[in-house]
């Protein structure tokens, strides 16, 4: 059953760059509070930030074989995503394959277990997110699969999926919902900006969103 | 049951101004090791620090509707204080209402569940602490109380006393005891100020605190 | 029982100077895949490195008078490794004894309990490892032993070890093996400095290593 | 800082054995959703069963004097209730404290830490809820209180309070609403046994609870 | 887009009869090592076992609204499994809905959140698997989605797909597979029954698996 | 590296009859409260109870051939005990190799990964400690080492070492102190009896063990 599949239908580039304008919270709100994933999941470094599709890889628990072969195998501009166990007592990613990653124009790496040599991940530039960073090396007996569905921090990624990652975590989007969801993400961009200025004049969410009589309905007492 | 309370005694603002000067850990030890909160409970930036009386809030788990109307019925220079439900996956705090809360002067956020948009956040200088960092939305659905005990980070913390929070954790002092915990505070920085210049100068503990005898009479022993 | 052994033989300076050119996780395969301590122990910065022989401290839980002798008797340039039960809610290390190690000359500190007062001692320059930052604080009854073997992080460390640590945790290498495994660090690096050349000039794992034969035996097919 | 508090009201008896007849999830719905201890402490064997006035103890974690105490000090159906830090690897009770219980006519034993000897708890017949089942011995060094106000399993817990708990975990009643909360615990009885009623006889909750406008307004379809 | 689906094809009774034989664990295997839920889903009780058709619900957390509804509107023979966003904090479930689910002939519940009433359960002979036993109540606000694929445990179920579960776990059948795998279980069963001969004949795997010269490839060696 | 060593000295058999008599709990506070090993590690069911020298074995994570061969090297009486990394989602063992065990009188199997096929195993008769339950299966590729000293639940158990595990929990007594060890035990359950006769006749910790003027120096007070 191992087998690398890496013609899979990408979500368009133009919806990954209009994606790429929003953080992961915007984007998870404006599909609907859908595509999460765990909070568990973060950068190596929070200046770190990513957004492109998905290059799927199913992995065994403490075995980089199929990282190692996606990074052969994927496309520049992809995001390697990596389901591999959540376990956080292994590092399957390192200086070494991050400089492979660079050169193969790879457009970040996340994984749910852990990665090491983070030092030399942040000098390189390459967006990592990661369950833990651990020092302890892997094996390379166990083969997967790539361009499948995987399961990762909870939520399903198909290749292709947009992936979307800052300082607040992980978000995936359908790539054929990219460039709704985009214009989705700018919208609430707009009615939130809107809302900043409002609250910055000093009014509150109870006249903003008429709420007193939700309040009152629901029984809200005050001493005021 | 749900009920806002907005009028409680609150520390005296100069108790409050004393106790900013000292660390958590500083004041955690002056009041006799009470009042830490739970070490799960961190800024999202160690460079915050907060310090002010708690505008208590207990709210349901992943629901921020308390937290919302806490902005509206908070004073100028509270810290809101949220208790719920210790519940990693959502995020209940972000840009949007830290803006909301700068324009009501509110000191800092406390809770102990998720908030997101922290880069957002940490550009506006607005202290933040949480159990952790999460994209998923929250509802706006069950209400709660505010200006009552509640229980966070396995302390009681009551309206009006002082949260103080850094980058080692928070620390509440009841408010009544603000002023002498301020001075016990200085005493103790005093008395570390001269214990570091004793260490400096090549003293231990050993000599420093007389502890041969104690030593000696647990049965200690060397092969020196 | 309570015992201090200050004489045990230490890695030689030289040895342990070498050591220190290597990352964490560069040494932990070297000597093939061993001496990594738990991820969970991490530096309270990650700017933060040591490298030096082990004093090795065991200790009770939420008690540091333990690591308050070590201080005493360990010899300039020693690690202090203190074995305390692993339990989170405890701060048994600040800027008091920080500036005390510093007097000493004390080469870093690693615990498996937490630590406070971290705006200070990442001040002071003094790398520190540990499993949280609590500032809750932590008593001086129960003896302990120095310079015996103790277990940190999972890792059996034996006085006079080199304990090396970074940003990616922490790796024990034994005392006598310290020489063989620098060596086998640099070419280690030698190996990957090279791999990292091949990386950058477009090539990849599976013709830098031969793989294809051994990914078709073992049944891997592919959509190309 | 250290007393002992013995004299503080308690529950009327009448009250707590009206509160043993119900589940203790039956009584933390009839008091509103209050009151409801970690579901992390648990009793050591399914069948226990615990009802009575918390004689309330803080005690230092791993440390058991105050435990000890209690014993002494408490009256006959009472159940001691320790505040000790939640630290997993101590146990601070076993058959030798379990036998005094009994002796006492303690109604039972609850810890937010570790117990042992569990099989000869079970053979006595004493119940105990706690956070782990852990050999690891304490000491008997700081002194804390009894009788005064602790947090347990992220609730206030007031001496004289009602404890109650079964094998779904525990949960806290005020000494002053304990009349009042069996009453409405028995109304719940009453709701649920006739819900179970037209539940078996086939109708659901869409009908028993009138949901359909509801959904229909929340805007639920159907493929129906 | 809350919606219910109640037609989708399910695994056919006699595949899920013949799967009914066999355990968790054994059909992992024998699909290929796949479909494990995470191992913190388990049953309230050792002895209970399920086996059924997946009526798939996705749930808010701490709300159990769609729950309600999937008993309405499952079938007999159905196992309903709730994904909730693993909160371990929340009794989804008790001894009033085990009731509703034995009426309309559920085979089952498996939810990766807390229930309650256990002994009320185990008592009425419902299967149920959670994350957790949690007296604490939820609410019945946020509708979702049922009879669409789910995530939980880490694990993609699908509508119709069967689910079995036992002492040791859970695992999904995909609906199309389950007659090849209740098969290949069968298969598995018959080798394991005959190697459980050989073992209990003396013999052992070096022998069995004939893996000397694997052994030696490998590089072991031995004392002997 | 990989290599089998199953020449070492065991405890003598009479020194672990006589340890068997004692519970885990007693053991431990009989040698001075070491050899713990942590409260991870539980039996599958609370009436097992094992004994005996351990035949070591360090195994990778989710690998468990080194477990595979430690049933063919290893003596009628002795206890497997695998180290394999601390990884919940594997089950390293079932009934196929609980059978192989049982013809080779194997004592037990200690493991801090996790095991599967419960009931059967349970039935069998042979007692299993683990981590955890989990029915993923494992891999059988890396090669690890028997008979040298391992950690595993944060003790070292070196070959030969007597291994004691009850309900509550396990405990290792080096193979030298194991005689000692069983008359210390012998003497603290014989304390341990006279006390419970004390405790029941009435007598408390205070008037056994002369605590008033302890109490009184360490400053305690009581409202009586």
């Amino acid at each position: 059953m191992p087998h690398i599949i890496t013609k899979f239908e990408r979500a368009a580039p133009e919806d990954v760059a209009s994606l790429a304008k929003f953080g992961s919270a915007t984007i998870h709100e404006a599909q609907g509070r859908l595509g999460a994933l765990s909070s568990r999941l973060k950068p190596i470094d929070r200046a770190m930030s990513l957004c492109g599709p998905a290059f799927t890889v199913q992995s065994a628990p403490r075995d980089n074989i199929m990282l190692q072969l996606a990074i052969h195998y994927a496309q520049k501009g992809d995001v390697i995503v990596v389901s591999a166990g959540e376990y956080e007592e292994a590092g399957c990613f390192g200086d070494v394959l991050g400089n492979a990653c660079l050169a193969k124009g790879i457009a970040g790496v996340v994984t749910d277990t852990g990665v090491r040599d983070t030092q030399a991940l942040i000098e390189l530039g390459l967006p990592v997110f990661s369950l833990s960073v651990c020092i302890k090396g892997t094996v390379k007996e166990t083969l997967g699969q790539t361009g499948r569905d995987i399961i990762i921090g909870g939520e399903l990624v198909r290749p292709g999926d947009v992936i979307r990652g800052d300082a607040d975590g992980l978000v995936v989007v359908r790539r054929e919902d990219a460039a709704e969801v985009a214009r989705k993400s700018q919208a609430r961009e707009d009615v939130e900006a809107e809302l900043i200025e409002q609250y910055k004049s000093g009014r509150t969410v109870i006249d903003l969103c008429n709420l007193a009589p939700v309040l009152e309905a629901k029984g809200l007492t005050t001493d005021l």
